[in-house]
């Protein structure tokens, strides 16, 4: 068996030996025998009896990997301590560092960097905190903090363990926006906590972006943060998900020549992001809007205890449809899941109202699948990279804070996410517009300086932006 | 008047113009008649009437920087709005930024940075939280967190005018160890809320340096969160400066033939720095220490209502000496200052015992002059960088917390303390001691890898080290 020419797969294998028993000689032939490459080793630890060894090895797939250390595994004198993949060690030590912008060279660099020089610039913000924008990392750095209660599809799975997710995030702010984040995982899930930590530490940022807490804490949470801090606050998996669902739905229905204004629109999966999906759709025009979940549709005049569906009853489904999906999709023009896999099936598509646009942007697996939904429908997006029409966060969250950072809003109104909706919408010219393309995709350089531009617009249009920004882009430091 | 060669300072002067009635070329020839050299012209603003100019001129010093403003401000139509020298610059959006380790170039970097490959990591470390530790920052990151209520010797400054200094701490943290250290500046100064805090902030760091936090409050806080936390806890300016202060303490009662166990010491300023010194000092075997604040020597019989004095009542001072500094000095081998600008005296000097060692470390101003201090004492060191014997926590808290993250201790123990004062001693070499040298420059590379190998392995003796670090100094990751 030899190595197939594309593989571009690494694992690493930690191997205790028994040095009187086995060699290194016989590792590497098994290895080589099975097909893998060896291209490093590393001696970790070793004494007079065993040694252990880092083995780096490139393999063709996950199966090519099993096969190698099941292998190594069979000989005697061997113990396979740890396999790490690319995944993995990719992850090792985490994904961002901190960089000094001005290295301290000398005596000199010292006493501007630290002390005495500081002192004099600690004196500066202390007379007028609002300096702070301007002469600390607040500038451009924002706090993306989790309580790891809702990470991903994964569930609570606690702080420590959504720590990937939030500094993953810090990766995609820095690279595609130019934002500084720093990740904060708290080991706390209580709401008042959550607030007043968030709120104690507010100087140090420009803004902050929550991510995967749960629902319904995460709409107490966001409102009372909102409320007390001057630092916009804004939940991405709701209005990240609600500003690109929105930026997708504006191209489908200007492809099929249908108007916001007059769609029934059916939402399924009234959580975190189901409800902030549903408010900006509302705030762009659509008049009905049926929320389905677990128990049905969502209408006015049944008892609900949670106070979300309260208020969604009391502010959708004008003709107080009642029933299951299947009933209430009738004639339906959109459908939009943030619901779990397979809810949507062929037999609601089919009563659906002509030209029917679909949304199934449950992860990892749509509410329906693009090819069985394919012959039924006029317009599908996903979740998901490898279908066309991914209705993907990251088209929405670098460019906005990008945005609010550069005009130093105070908040992020609705006027800023639908700007930010029409502006991901307007990258997709009228010439590409198609079926398999309704929304650009994550690499296209233009989403973030279009969004960019457009929440700035609206932040001075809404009032809410403290500093002016000049057409040529350089902004205007008022210390 | 002509630009003097030295000139290496530079100012911008942000001016508003009335077009109508200044003209730009007016405004560079009084600049230049001023001795200024300008160096570059922003247009930040401009409109029919007026027009703002960012003008960066090189000029010698403040004083002709003040000059160069005011000749600037006599014209007519001109307004300086402003005037931002090198440190302001430096500073404008803060020291630091964060940098991704991997750069995402395609899809398949996305998908293993973020999702969908993200997943198994978090899963990972859900099922062993400890794997934190390798798989995410907290294996090199530390906060830095102060609540701005003490900071340098400017006071109660608050949180976002204390954040100038956290970020100069955080670079030299990189820059001296490689520690990725993050500055977090609290809303708030109360003592439970930001225990609370801290320990929610916990899972995100490796360790915790606490900073310029005014005592007693920071006793408190230190205490509880070293009981409730797993990951090291060090308030550096207590700590800090008290291992420095040893280190200098070593080297210089070797200079004159004594012993640390024989010597009488008196310890002036008893707040946060001055207990960490007596602490650390009774830890190396002093046995004679007399603290001396604002009323007098400390003794036990008197009562105090600060619970740390009424410690170190119980603790110190075996002859129960009472009176003032004047008096306790008397026969005294060491002075140690942590108190305010020339609390001492040249007559207190005459009283000391042969071979007065005198550690002045008030800042910026000591508590006597070394120019004054010198013909009566034997060894004299300050805080400050333009003496000889700067007694400065650069020389400790980057190779503390290198040591620290290396062998991932869960505390600093008392035997950690020690063994970094020893190593920052033991650069100067025998042969290179002397009264103008007891303590290396903290520009000296090899401080921090003592101090780092010192930690670590008096961290294994203590039993607080959870991994081993391999002689090749090679870190064993066990996932």
């Amino acid at each position: 068996m030899s190595i197939p020419a594309g593989a571009n797969t690494r694992i690493i294998l930690r191997l205790e030996m028994n040095k009187q028993i086995a060699s290194f000689a016989q590792i590497a032939a098994v290895i080589g025998e099975s097909g893998g490459d060896i291209v490093a080793i590393d001696v970790t630890r070793s004494d007079q009896v065993t040694t252990v060894r880092d083995i780096t090895v490139n393999v063709y797939d996950k199966k090519h990997a099993d096969l190698i250390v099941q292998a190594a595994g069979r000989l005697a004198g061997v113990r396979v301590l740890q396999v790490s993949d690319q995944t993995f060690l990719m992850h090792i030590g985490g994904k961002i560092e901190m960089t000094p912008k001005t290295p301290i060279k000398n005596r000199d660099d010292l006493s501007r960097v630290y002390t005495p020089g500081v002192a004099q610039v600690c004196l500066a913000i202390h007379e007028k905190p609002s300096r702070a924008h301007s002469l600390t990392i607040k500038r451009n750095t924002i706090a993306v903090v989790s309580d790891g209660s809702a990470v991903l599809g994964l569930g609570n799975i606690g702080p420590e363990a959504a720590m990937p997710v939030m500094e993953g995030k810090a990766v995609l702010f820095k690279q595609f926006a130019g934002v500084d984040a720093f990740p904060i995982c708290l080991d706390t899930q209580d709401t008042d906590e959550i607030v007043r930590i968030v709120k104690a530490l507010a100087p140090t940022f420009g803004g902050i972006n929550l991510e995967d807490i749960s629902a319904p804490r995460c709409f107490e949470i966001e409102r009372r943060l909102i409320e007390d801090l001057d630092i916009p606050v804004f939940h991405d998996d709701q209005h990240g998900t609600a500003v690109v669902l929105l930026a997708g739905l504006l191209n489908a229905v200007k492809l099929v020549g249908k108007r916001l204004e007059d769609c029934k629109v059916v939402v399924c999966g009234i959580g975190a992001a189901g409800t902030a999906c549903t408010k900006i759709l509302m705030a762009a025009g659509v008049r009905n809007i049926v929320g389905v979940d677990r128990n049905g549709a969502i209408a006015s005049g049944i008892p609900y205890e949670n106070e979300a569906w309260s208020w969604y009853a009391e502010h959708t489904n004008p003709q107080r449809l009642t029933g299951s999906l299947s009933e209430v999709i009738a004639g339906a023009d959109v459908f939009i899941g943030v619901s779990g896999p397979g809810v949507l099936k062929i037999d609601d598509l089919k009563k659906m109202a002509q030209d029917p646009i679909v949304f199934a942007m449950a992860n990892p697996t749509p509410e329906i699948l693009p090819e069985e939904a394919e012959p039924y429908v006029r317009v599908m997006a996903t979740g998901r990279s490898d279908y066309p029409n991914q209705i993907n966060n990251v088209l929405c969250f670098p460019g906005i804070f990008r945005g609010i950072l550069d005009c130093r809003a105070s908040r992020v109104t609705e006027e800023m996410k639908l700007a930010a909706a029409q502006a991901i919408a307007s990258v997709v010219t009228e010439e590409e517009l198609n079926e398999h393309y309704i929304i650009p995709s994550v690499f296209n350089h233009s989403v973030v300086e279009r969004v960019r531009e457009a929440v700035i617009k609206a932040a001075i249009e809404s009032g809410v932006a403290r500093k002016s920004v000049p057409a040529n882009g350089k902004v205007i430091v008022s210390l």
